[in-house]
């Protein structure tokens, strides 16, 4: 057990928007709820997952919404702790740990949000390893977990107590709410066991977004490269260094779609770069062929400051670094990639581990 | 307390289609559902609304989806038992009876499946005295009533139970998971006393539906004028003969919204008519002034066989007589008309009641 005050939150902030490989929603606002929970009551717990008891009792907090939404409105405090407190009174259990469901973005640190309110500690650990856009896309659905019973409130104060026959259902459920009242919601979603916990997590992926967080803040401080810190302390792939040539992008219900082209510079003067994204960085192709598809994490950098750009914020211009990094290993299996792979999400490819393109590629200094 | 056989469902799923006002959904279904059931487990018990204890829990039982869906999926038993079923074991209350939500089309008869299929009564009443397209039109709203706690289950077994902050959000949640599952579902809404029922509810109109059923049929057999004995039945207003010369008409997200133009047949030759309708018929124009508006019903029937002719299904041609009826009074007053009157529908003209065109026009039989 450890206690995350506002510094380590600030740095699993930064960190979580650079595993959220350019989507998951901006994590400002709900570090902003956080830190205030911290000032009022203090540092936070969180526990590694093998702290947890088998028999205790651990379920997903996470905001939903359109990410523009998001932004617009801070979301309120009393909504993360009677969420808990809901999916308790529905199912007559009493949960013990609260979790984030991905690493990367704004659900990243919305869990704290009501471990402070509740009492309960938050676990070092999530559903993904990074961000996805859907609830369903979690590694407790390779092993058949149910994402219900789930409780969903929106700022309304209308509260949605669900079961479903499916994970998709669940999704499906969960954003026509989110449609329905126009507005933000949050849940407690994918009740589990801490033995199942222990099985299904992705572990270490809290502390793992604060060591990228810190390593960019102290290379800052050092005047030293961020985009060789981020490789450092993750261990990841630069699959390029460009500046942003042309963008095509669109918004349609809720979802950021389009492509950045890249021209290369440094080491990648001569070739040209292809970032997809669908909310997420979801494939890249130098030169005409794939060199990375998700489920592994694609993430763009700026050059100088070593800031994560969020596909919403591509712009012309933008010198950037594009990083690999290779996702948990269950989505690399055959199960986890008709879940997640690159054919998920309409790309025409079979996957090939990021770390793969090591030949025609130059390696992060950790990997050398 | 008397009992419903085969006859009498017969006679109400005839006159909740009269009733319906043009909308409402196909009862034809609902019937066969019903009628399965009483062949199974005998005739089905009904109560007048006085019979029903103060400290009796009542709910209204309702199917909810597109029409059109409704009428390709049998509605299955299974969840008409289970609605009622869910809502105790999240509310933790036991109900006694269960009440159509409104006496026009489908939902007049689907509370007699979840009655049959638990065992308790139907109460002789319902929500709207009509037809409306939206589950926060019934009479319980104007008292301030929550439509909430609620079940909806869908035909893939997906379970909601909400508690919403008005019956607005209650309607558009309710509405999104049918849009959500792309399928019909079932719920069981606003919870009441017996006290709340007596007070609430408007009474006898399953029995008055079984009385126009009847009445049709009788004259069907007699062979005479069934639009007569409609009029003779129910004290409804003749507004107009005539003849189908047009037909506009929109299907947007499940709404069937248009009109048709009319032209006088018998003592209203020379005359036109203008019946406007979304979902039901909603306001009626004589020679370009208004003679009827919701919440006033507004019917039209086939003028040989009386057999009602529901919106999606006008066509040129059809000679048909146009009959209005009183809307039960709580809706004809200001708070009634806030909620249900014509401005609510976009028709920019105040409420008259449907009787007071009794001047320029001629009366049933029996208002004379």
């Amino acid at each position: 057990m450890r206690l995350i005050d506002e510094q380590a939150l600030a740095d699993i902030t930064f960190g979580s928007t650079i595993l959220g490989s350019g989507g998951g929603g901006d994590p400002y606002v709900g570090m902003l709820l956080v830190r205030d929970a911290i000032r009022r009551r203090g540092a936070i717990q969180m526990v590694d997952v093998d702290e947890v008891p088998d028999d205790a009792n651990v379920v997903f907090i996470a905001g939903i919404g359109a990410p523009g939404v998001i932004i617009e409105k801070l979301p309120r405090a009393v909504e993360y702790e009677r969420v808990l407190r809901d999916l308790e009174r529905f199912t007559g259990m009493r949960f013990d740990y609260v979790c984030p469901s991905e690493a990367g973005g704004f659900n990243a640190v919305t869990p704290f949000a009501t471990a402070s309110a509740v009492g309960v500690p938050v676990i070092d650990a999530d559903g993904m390893g990074r961000a996805f856009p859907s609830l369903e896309l979690v590694t407790p659905t390779l092993y058949g977990a149910s994402a219900t019973p789930m409780v969903m409130i929106d700022e309304h104060d209308n509260t949605m107590f669900l079961e479903s026959e499916s994970n998709a259902w669940a999704e499906d459920y969960a954003r026509a709410a989110v449609v329905a009242s126009g507005a933000n919601g949050v849940m407690a979603v994918y009740p589990m066991t801490g033995a199942q916990a222990k099985e299904w997590l992705v572990r270490g992926t809290v502390t793992a977004a604060e060591e990228l967080g810190r390593a960019v803040r102290e290379a800052r401080a050092a005047h030293t490269s961020p985009v060789e810190a981020v490789l450092s302390a993750h261990g990841g792939v630069l699959l390029f260094t460009g500046k942003i040539d042309a963008v095509k992008r669109e918004n349609t219900r809720g979802w950021t779609i389009g492509e950045a082209e890249l021209v290369g510079l440094d080491g990648d003067e001569g070739s040209r770069f292809t970032l997809m994204f669908q909310n997420e960085n979801l494939a890249a192709m130098r030169d005409g062929h794939f060199v990375a598809t998700t489920p592994d994490l694609i993430m763009m950098l700026d050059l100088d400051s070593g800031e994560p750009i969020p596909t919403e914020r591509i712009r012309y211009g933008y010198r950037v670094a594009i990083i690999g990094l290779p996702a948990d290993a269950r989505w690399r299996t055959e199960r986890g990639l008709r879940v997640a792979g690159p054919r998920r999400f309409g790309y025409e490819v079979d996957y090939r581990p990021v770390e793969n393109a090591r030949s025609s590629l130059k390696w992060a200094p950790s990997q050398t």
